[in-house]
């Protein structure tokens, strides 16, 4: 694979599932990118390097998912300029409002770009990187509007499946 | 000033305030930008068209704010596949609860960046534009790393403040 | 099928649990209806179309049921003057809380009028799409008066099994 | 002014500024209608009564404002089969989500038209209540289309206003 | 059975199980009761009826139960200046806050005694009903002391499974 | 004043204008009172021996209102068998829920009779007391049955004011 | 066994399998501990004496887990001057937010150190336990550095479980 | 002043208000300590040079208050086995529910002791530091001691001036 433009970084191994979805989006876009675990908490110093170094090692985008009080998006947000895309991950407690509001409520300066909570949050951050990406990529860009095409296309089959269900 | 890069999008003129931060931090880091009151509810052909639009008038990157049902950021990414920023704008009932939930819980497939409800989105989504932007222009890129350094050293400075306060 | 009175429009066809509900009510009810999935963000322009045409084509009400940042029935709302009814639909995350908010905080002077996010909401989006029928029609009227006493025989029954049941 | 079509109930008179929006806008749709001060806790039978008569009386439609443990709406609902708008009323505590919720979780048989709590709400009832008379009434449907087009020409003034302040 | 003292009162027999629990305490402290299904909104006037009639017949106190837009001991209370328990049942959505608030956020002049959300709810509805009418009745407080002290044991035997277990 | 029926214990008294509310109401009834400041957590003992010796001294029921993480009324119950009401005191952060929550969801064998958290929680304590006491007082009764009288009669009242006020 | 440094105690032993990872964290870290099951509400009296004598008995630490209306923690913090270290518990209602505010919103004068709702709050009580101790206890300050050093270990090999899994 | 024992960190020098307070309950304990502006993502740096060192420079306790996405506590617990206590402060949106859950859902393994949100929050972080300390150190327990007496005592005054004014 080419040199990883894309960083995805989990703070544990407990979350691939969500992950692995976000992996297989970039994958079918043919977004070279790269996955690591790293804990915001249980290995800070890892975090902190990989943020300094991601943009001199030509990453453009990185995506961090973690869950409860999910610190993984802001800390790597702290140390580089690179759009840093949070996923919050759903735990056993409080239904996710922890992960989310630890990721979204970030102060002045340091931004990070907030996915759903949710199944869908993995897809989206894919999805949020390749549109970043895109900016600056023909190729990406007409993957992703011939992937709304069909999604679009999509719901029609959905629609007409149900019609024809109705109809019987 | 040159073509805009970023659009900016608010739903109602009523959330300006906190449009007028994104506006000024945008100025700061020269970079162009538009600004525009349209509302997904109230004029949704609007919102429509300037979104389909957008990327063909050389927009990079769409910031939208809105409150309660804040539908603005969805409805724009549902039409374009430029990265949009969505800022919830905190109102009068439920706290701000209601526009957070509203921008960043989307389906799969149509991400929407959403940052801090209350009052450092409206900053946090014009840094978050920039680093979007930086990751094809290296002037952008310069500045935004300036920017986290004095914001370093204004921590730093009101450390400072603190100890000579406390030395009296 | 007459021409129908009432759309019922899903997000998605995952949600066919809850709108069957109202399908089968309003067939109850005699009350002619055709269901539709369209997706308020990947196929925004079939849902312009949609409630643009509505009326036009004879409709008079729309339910629209999403889940999450749930927009569909703003969106719709946002391009008829139709009553549009939301039903939230309760996800994975944060319980149905997101579903209800985007739902019901509608802007001032696009409402949706929204009805319970679980269960009880599919049947009530069709007794209300009946109730608001039967404002000008006297069969629908006379048909949910004898509904409503039905529901009020169904509790004095169940009072009579436990009067039974606690009596042995 | 005519026999009233769309009865105004208030658990409280403390709620007159909301519900003086439902009674400006019904007015300028030149909308029949009556305003009660009525509570479904401290004036049950009187609840019962206005409900259960309503329609012999030639009400179309209900509209009941009430706050925290917000019964109004579903309790006019559970005597008459006409449509019952509710409006959840902010109050001291718990930030309105006591009055949205008691207004919108109604059981499956008895719905309840909740439309938003905050300032939003009053002016959204009116405009539902007469969506759902236009749905027999072409007069008030021109009335709602142009005040829809009114709406939109408003978007675009402020929008214009807008790029007048920053071409300054 | 002699006259029943507490009248309990459940919205839809599904609520049974959190009965069952009540009513089984009751039974062990030899105090009367009645059971009732009767629906705030699908029986409205079996409500009144029973409320009003109440402390004619000779009730003491009434328990309620009911969930989502819980409404049933509220409008009990409303007819009545027995002290009214409510029991907030947890239903599908939004993890039985609604059944909460709607329950305790009662206006000034109408109080509803409520107990806790989820299982305990039940029992401690019971109680509460022996602790009002042992206000008057030595018999019932003699059983509630007993009660009190048996609760105590059954944590120190608790306690001592603990130390036997962990001394293995 | 006679021997007391009703103790109100207040966590601190900042709690002070919740209370007074209460006092006044068992004032207007001739229900004889006492007022105490206790802490749960700052004077645990006199807590334990207000509670412990309460229903020997002649009290019939003990009021307690307490914010934040409210024990006070559990910690009461926890030493009587005494009917508790327990008022959620509204504090500056997360708007009373938390001391909602710390009343109302005791465990299974220990109740708290909890009213409204926000103004109307005071007034209702005092008015839950007063049906207490009325099971085996026909004098409160008849009070308590008067001001129920009154109160629908202020709502008419204030029906005739808004009619007025509109006819102008 | 050494004569304890740490008191663990429940509020009944349902909470076990939270309590015995913390019970095991503390046998890993050889600190001495008992375990206790100990009601604020059912055993008021326990509580008390449990922690009046806490000090004098040798404890240095106190952890206390207990769900719903927690107030186990802040009971005993009323009745000591040892840190006391609070595990809210989820159960069956609202989802653990009523058991983390009933143990962490304490009032000014009686600290309880909260840990997470959930899962991890079993072993981070044990941790912070240790941590206390620590601060004057090298051996323990040893462990629990080669236990963070562990922790580090444990995120290198979990990512490069998933670089070997990515390379296949 | 001494070599300081405990650490006070704060993320902006807005939060002040909170950390005075500490600062001052600290002085009053006669405990040695020092106040910092550290930001967990604008000097991140700063933060782990802070932590990492902190053991070594003799601190026994750090104490670190924050808003919103509230990470400063959970940052330097990752770098140190000194206890951490937090202070989630209270900001403009979501009534500093984001703050709590920021700062008290961390994972298994980096615990934090969190105190209330809100203004109780600045003094029992102080308190809390102190009672870690005093596990070793008989002065601060005596002064801990006397300040619980003194709590107490408060209580009574209270208690007595609330008698004077009702006996007038």
């Amino acid at each position: 694979m080419d040199k990883p433009l894309v960083g995805i970084v989990m703070g544990s191994d407990s979350d691939w599932p969500l992950i692995s979805k976000a992996h297989e989006i970039l994958d079918e876009l043919a977004i070279s990118h790269e996955v690591r675990v790293i804990s915001a908490h249980r290995s800070p110093d890892i975090a902190f390097d990989y943020a300094s170094s991601a943009r001199d090692r030509g990453l453009r985008v990185i995506v961090a998912a973690a869950g409860g009080a999910a610190h993984l998006a802001g800390v790597l947000a702290a140390h580089t300029i690179l759009p840093v895309i949070g996923i919050p991950v759903q735990g056993g407690a409080v239904n996710g409002i922890d992960a989310l509001l630890s990721t979204v409520q970030m102060p002045a300066g340091i931004p990070v770009a907030t996915v759903a909570v949710g199944s869908a949050g993995g897809a989206n951050a894919a999805l949020l990187a390749a549109e970043i990406l895109a900016v600056a990529d023909e190729r990406i860009a007409a993957a992703l509007l011939a992937r709304k095409r069909d999604l679009r296309e999509k719901v029609i089959a959905a629609n007409e499946r149900i019609q024809s269900q109705l109809a019987l």
